[in-house]
């Protein structure tokens, strides 16, 4: 695995999910792969999640870690080509990213999307800017348009959890009080096509998801009747991709509420956190057997880990083709 | 030791200062200790001292720190229950603090107190719903009415400088330009009062600790008296308890002076740090034999890593009950 | 070498530049001279650079590494002597810097001029506060009138890439939106005037750097006659030293353009970075082959490895005289 920025990185995403499950039960068996390598994480956003267990899966592979919030400890970078910066940024992308690549053998980004220009922010400036100067791996910590290292997860944790060998997941839009990226339901429904799953997704008209994204799953646009069998609800919020960036519904309807989950077949109820209780889902799920939120977060250890073994095993073969 | 909160959670102070004091002679014969575990140190507030002892003290013992600004980093954790998440604050401690307990096999909170609703700090709400929801034992870094391994620290300082078997130890109030938490003199003398020590709190009328802190210690009004055969002078700042929160006096006669350090028994000068030079102590104080206040601040390491041994033990003996 | 903040700590300039590229081949082989120590890096100001290169070169010596952004980790610092302290800093450098002597086996310190009082900031009084106050060996990791682990780096960036064995080095001022310091240009003055380089420095009138630095360096009013020839152009902004901390011209002669690298002998182009894109130097020289101001920035780690290394030689051939 050369770079890990969407499911197109994932050779084959099952066997990434066994070696997930395997690694879950001996955390530090390949802790000398990463022996003299450093992983550098830029963070543009902010992150608590993504920040720990991507430090905790570099160290168990034996990663120096470097953690660096871009803007606070440096300064803001320009993204735009033939730009003469006489402006408020400091440095260009072009000299940023290959200097950090000088000093990391990998790099992890996280920047969020602007929600202001769709067609900007859907053409993965940064990202691609970080891919096309670093000259090392590049890491997605979640994009403008992608969280693929959350997707991961959700699989991972989907295989877990599940008791019947297809389970019907549902993607459910959820209300916020602030307009969301589409990054996480993109990538999970990016995913969950490639996976052997029934897959629906639930939202009010106006918050279709990108087709490229979105695919093949049941679209259903009443609150509760996806819920119907459900194995697993997987609750997200997000801004309107073709009003782009606009909340559209504040419905209450949409709450994921025990009502509602008792239509499902015991479903398992999912978020990728941090996840606004009592506007996107009910005290009651979160509190009961039916949240396994916090153990899909404790996931994002094993897909950051196996994601990193597998970059760095890519590496030593590129740098050493004789050794394998 | 389970969790490291207050005094209570220490089987025998005795006992801790002694290791503390051969640690601080061979600090890396424990490295084993923390193979392949992990300490998150989470900051709701600043932190010189504490930021940088405890990391050291952690690496010392071979554990991996991960450090983050809650706020800064990451977002505003919501601290109460049963709320519909509408505000500004992103994630509710149950969440954030589940998921950290995931990735770290201890974790360490500093959070001030807020200073104006007294039944709400002295709860130590935020400490409470740490131990509550992070699964994980968690280690004070200084929380809303408490600092205990400041306390520690102190207490080995004091075995360390002491010059006869029972000193007379003195806690002196002194002015300060902002209202200060109660932590570290409701603290301290809680130590003190399980200490074979003579023990006096000085401050003025209003100044008064809660009882259950302030126990049996000697109560001195006069800004001078107390100093009179003193073994120890700490200094200390903070706002009254009573009238909660609230700067009742900046009597500059409360400030220590070499003058009245003369009436000390040759007394060693102590303070947690930051000190206000010339508010607090004067210059000459500061800069003086009398002063301990480096060395004092050089113990916090051994505090810290002696309590964090005794977490790791304890932690070792409950996963692996037939090992010891 | 005790303490590294300027050219005069180096005994022997060229063993350094010698040593830094046998490094930047065996990365790892003094792995075990850090060994139970650790370095602070403490950050008044921004950093890309010297943050991520010194902590890796750091890693790469086997130190732990504790990074803190001085304000936003902890508080302001009180740098004069005697003030009474009731204003808006928290703590004395003394106290601050002492303490973190205590946790710390070498400190690194980057704190930039006002650019307001000339005095003040040319008699470097928070780098000497923390020299007279850490009780550690201090690191100069850019300070209010120099920056050697930058001229270092540069000294062996030139010895890297130069074609012949006295190369002209041409140092030119290049217009910038902001004030910013003269330390860079101070310091590689003080570095080339010290090389076996034929050394000029090319700015408008009323930038001439202070004497000290400057020395017997070739000046040249002319923004592009000093490219005739040159083997090295080395640009940077500077404020005057003159008109303390005032930008004197806009003037975008003085810009590097490929007009004017056609006159030198097929030079290298430097610059320490960040630099402005179309201000300081266009995108057309920085995208040639001239530009080598990301390996140069790649060599910042080896700078400060080496300088580590012999600062932690000297420190063990003081605490243990009979080995060596």
């Amino acid at each position: 695995m050369q770079n890990f920025t969407s499911i197109k990185d994932a050779y084959n995403i099952q066997n990434l999910v066994n070696e997930a499950l395997l690694m879950k039960k001996m955390p530090h068996s390949d802790k000398h792969l990463g022996k003299h390598k450093t992983i550098g994480l830029l963070f543009f956003n902010s992150s608590l999640r993504t920040r720990l267990s991507t430090q905790k899966a570099a160290q168990n592979l034996g990663l120096e870690v470097m953690v660096m919030n871009v803007g606070a400890d440096s300064w803001q970078l320009e993204m735009n080509e033939g730009v003469i910066m006489n402006g408020d940024k400091a440095e260009h992308i072009s000299e940023a990213a290959a200097v950090i690549g000088q000093y990391c053998d990998i790099v992890g980004v996280r920047s969020f999307p602007g929600l202001l220009d769709r067609e900007e922010d859907y053409s993965e400036k940064v990202l691609n800017q970080f891919m096309k100067y670093t000259g090392k791996p590049i890491i997605s910590l979640e994009s403008a348009t992608r969280h693929p290292l959350q997707s991961l997860t959700d699989l991972i944790t989907i295989h877990e959890y599940k008791t019947v060998a297809r389970p019907k997941v549902v993607l459910t839009w959820a209300p916020h009080v602030k307009a969301l990226p589409q990054c996480v339901p993109n990538s999970f429904a990016e995913w969950m096509n490639h996976s052997d799953v029934d897959f629906t997704i639930a939202h009010p008209k106006g918050y279709e998801l990108a087709p490229e994204f979105a695919g093949d799953a049941n679209i259903c646009y009443d609150p509760a009747e996806a819920f119907d069998g459900a194995d697993f609800i997987y609750a997200k919020n997000w801004s309107s991709y073709q009003e782009y960036g606009k909340i559209l519904s504040s419905d209450p309807a949409w709450m994921v509420t025990m009502d509602k989950m008792k239509r499902t077949n015991n479903a398992k109820f999912m978020h990728c956190l941090p996840v606004r209780r009592n506007v996107v889902v009910e005290d009651a799920v979160l509190d009961s057997e039916h949240s396994i939120v916090v153990q899909q977060a404790g996931n994002r250890v094993w897909a950051a880990q196996v994601v990193l073994k597998e970059m760095l095993l890519t590496q030593m073969r590129t740098e050493s083709p004789y050794l394998f």
